[in-house]
C-alpha cells in the first residue's frame, strides 16, 4: 500500500516512516472478525492525506525523538482521526466520504458504532505501544476534547455564533489532534517542557489554519470536487468563519439570521446567501486569518535548529494554506 | 453517592474503596458540557452492583496492591463496561435497563453514540493514571475483544451455536472484563507472573460464572423484575446456554431450530418453546456448568494467603451463582 504523500515534497525526510505508519494501522487485526479488518482497509484505502502522522513524524524527527515510538503515535493519531470519522458519518448519515462509500452506507448503523469503536480500541492500543503514560493521559484527552466538542455543535446546531464559540469548535474538532501530535512527539523526544510547550503551540496553529481553509474550501469548491453541496455546514445550520465575517459586515441583516435559524429554509434561500458570501469578499478576509495562524507556526519553527524536519514543517504549513480540493 | 453494595458481606474489606470509585467515575468533568456530566450522572445512578471494581479491588488488596492505582483501576473498568452498555442500548433499541430510562430513550442516537465515546475517553484517562503502560495496553485488547464480540453477536442472531461459539461469546461479553480486573490488579501489586497467570485465571472463572447465570436469569426471571420479557435473547434469536443444553437434549428437533431462525416465528411460538425449556431440567444443568467454573475460582483462591480479601472473593463468587435478579 502507499503512501498518499509521496508526490508531496515535505514527506521526503520520512517516506518510510509514513509507510511504517501505514503498516502499524492495519496491521493487529489478525484473531479479529475478517469483517473489522476488511472495514480497516477500506476506511484506510478511501483516502486521507495522513498529514497528522505526517506533522508527528516531522515533529520528533525534527527533536531528535524515538523513530519507533514516533511511528506506533503516527498510525495511533491516524485511527483516533479515523474512529471519529466513522461515528461522524454515522450521526450525518453521510453515505460518501472523498468519493467512496462511507462504512454507513455499506453497513448497518449498529455495525458501525462497533467498527468505530473497534478502530477506538486499536488507536489506544498504538498509543500504549509509545511506553509512554504521559502520551496516554495526553490521547485520552484528546478523545474527550474532541467528542465534547461534536455534541456540542450537534446542540448549536442553527443557533447563530461568535467568533469565540467558532476557535472552541475548530480547535476541539481539529486543531487538538494536531495539538496532540506535536505535543506527544516533544514528549518522545529528549527536550525539555520548554520545547514541549513551543511545540505544542505550533501544532495548535497548524491545526486551526487547517481547519479554516477546509471550512473556505467549503464554500470555494464545486458539488462535483467535494461530493457534496456547496457550503454543506451552512445549509445544515452550521456557522463557520466566512458567515461569521460576512454577518460582522452585515451585522443588522436580520435576512441571513432567518435562513439560517428557519428549519423551512429552502435550498434557493441558501443558494442567494452562499452567493452573497462569496462574492463579498470574506473568503479573502477567511485566508488572511487562517495566514496569521500559519506566520504563528513560522515564527515557532524559526526559533529551532535547521534541520530536514523543519524546513519540511515549513512546507507543509504552505502546503495547509495553498491548497485546494 | 452510596456505593450499592453496602449490604452485601464481601464489600467490607473494600468499603472506603468503592466510595472511591464512585466519586473518581463522575469527576474529570469540568470543563466539558453539563450535558455530559449530566448523562454520566444518570448512567451512574441507574444501577449497577459495581461487581467489575469490586473484583479489582479485592484482588489488589488481596496481594497488597497500591490502593489509590486499583481505585483508578476499578473506575476505568466500570466506565468501561458503562460506555459498552450505552452502545449496547443504542444498537438493541432499548429504552429501559434495570428499571431506569436509558440514554436512548431520552437522547437522539447521535448523542448517545457521542456520550458513549466521551465515556470510553474518560475510562481510557482513568486507566492511564494507574501509571502502568501494561495496564494500558490490556485495556486497549479488552476493549477490542468486547467490541469484536459484540459484532460476532450481531452477525450470528438467527444462526445456531454450538457450545465452543457461546463460551466464545460469553468469554468477549463478560468474563474478558472480570479478567481484565484480577490481572490488571496484579500487575498493580507485588507479586511474580505466576500469581499473574493465577488470578487472571480467576477473573476469567468468575466472569464466565456470571455471564452463565445472567443468561440463566433470562429464563427463569419474571418480566416484572427484569422489565423485558422472559428469555429476551432467545426471542431475538439469540442461543444462550440453557436453549443449548436443550437442544442437545433433543438433537434432531428441526422445530426448535425453526422457530430460532423464522423471522416470523410469533410470539407464542417462542412462548411454547421457552415453557418447554424451563420444564427440562436444564436450568439445574446450566446452574452446574456455572458451579464448575465457581468450584475453579474457589480453587485458586485456596492456594493464595489468608486474607479478609480472599475470604471476601469466595464470598462474591457464592454471590455470582446464587444471586437472583
Amino acid at each position: 500500500m502507499k503512501a498518499r504523500l509521496t508526490n508531496i515534497n515535505f514527506i521526503n525526510p520520512i517516506q518510510i516512516q509514513i509507510q511504517q505508519v501505514e503498516e502499524r494501522m492495519r496491521a493487529h487485526t489478525n484473531g479479529y472478525l475478517i469483517e473489522l479488518g476488511e472495514a480497516i482497509d477500506h476506511l484506510l484505502t478511501s483516502g486521507g492525506k495522513r498529514i497528522r502522522p505526517a506533522v508527528a513524524l516531522l515533529t520528533g524527527g525534527m527533536l531528535g525523538g524515538n523513530p519507533e515510538r514516533l511511528v506506533a503515535l503516527g498510525a495511533s493519531i491516524e485511527l483516533l482521526h479515523t474512529a471519529t470519522l466513522v461515528h461522524d458519518d454515522l450521526i450525518d448519515g453521510s453515505l460518501m466520504r472523498r468519493g467512496i462509500e462511507t462504512l454507513n452506507a455499506k453497513w448497518s448503523p449498529a455495525a458501525t458504532v462497533l467498527t468505530g469503536d473497534f478502530i477506538f480500541a486499536q488507536a489506544a492500543k498504538l498509543a500504549a505501544e509509545t511506553e509512554s503514560v504521559i502520551l496516554m493521559k495526553l490521547f485520552a484527552r484528546t478523545l474527550a476534547t474532541i467528542v465534547n466538542g461534536e455534541l456540542a455543535q450537534f446542540f448549536s446546531m442553527r443557533k447563530l455564533a461568535n467568533r469565540n464559540d467558532y476557535y472552541q469548535r475548530i480547535y476541539a474538532k481539529t486543531a487538538s489532534l494536531f495539538e496532540l501530535a506535536t505535543q506527544a512527539a516533544a514528549y518522545l523526544s529528549p527536550v525539555g517542557s520548554e520545547v514541549v510547550e513551543s511545540v505544542r503551540q505550533l501544532g495548535y496553529d497548524i491545526g486551526m489554519a487547517f481547519q479554516i481553509v477546509d471550512d473556505i474550501l467549503d464554500f470555494t469548491g464545486e458539488q462535483a470536487t467535494i461530493g457534496k453541496p456547496v457550503a454543506s455546514d451552512l445549509r445544515q445550520g452550521l456557522i463557520t468563519l466566512p458567515t461569521l465575517l460576512f454577518m460582522e459586515i452585515y451585522p443588522n441583516n436580520s435576512e441571513i439570521e432567518k435562513i439560517i435559524q428557519n428549519n423551512s429554509s429552502s435550498a434557493e434561500d441558501f443558494d442567494r446567501l452562499i452567493e452573497s458570501i462569496r462574492a463579498s469578499g470574506v473568503i479573502d478576509k477567511a485566508k488572511e486569518e487562517a495566514g496569521r495562524f500559519v506566520d504563528n507556526a513560522r515564527l515557532i519553527l524559526t526559533a529551532q535548529p535547521a534541520s530536514p524536519e523543519r524546513d519540511a514543517l515549513e512546507e507543509l504549513a504552505t502546503y495547509i494554506i495553498n491548497r485546494s480540493l
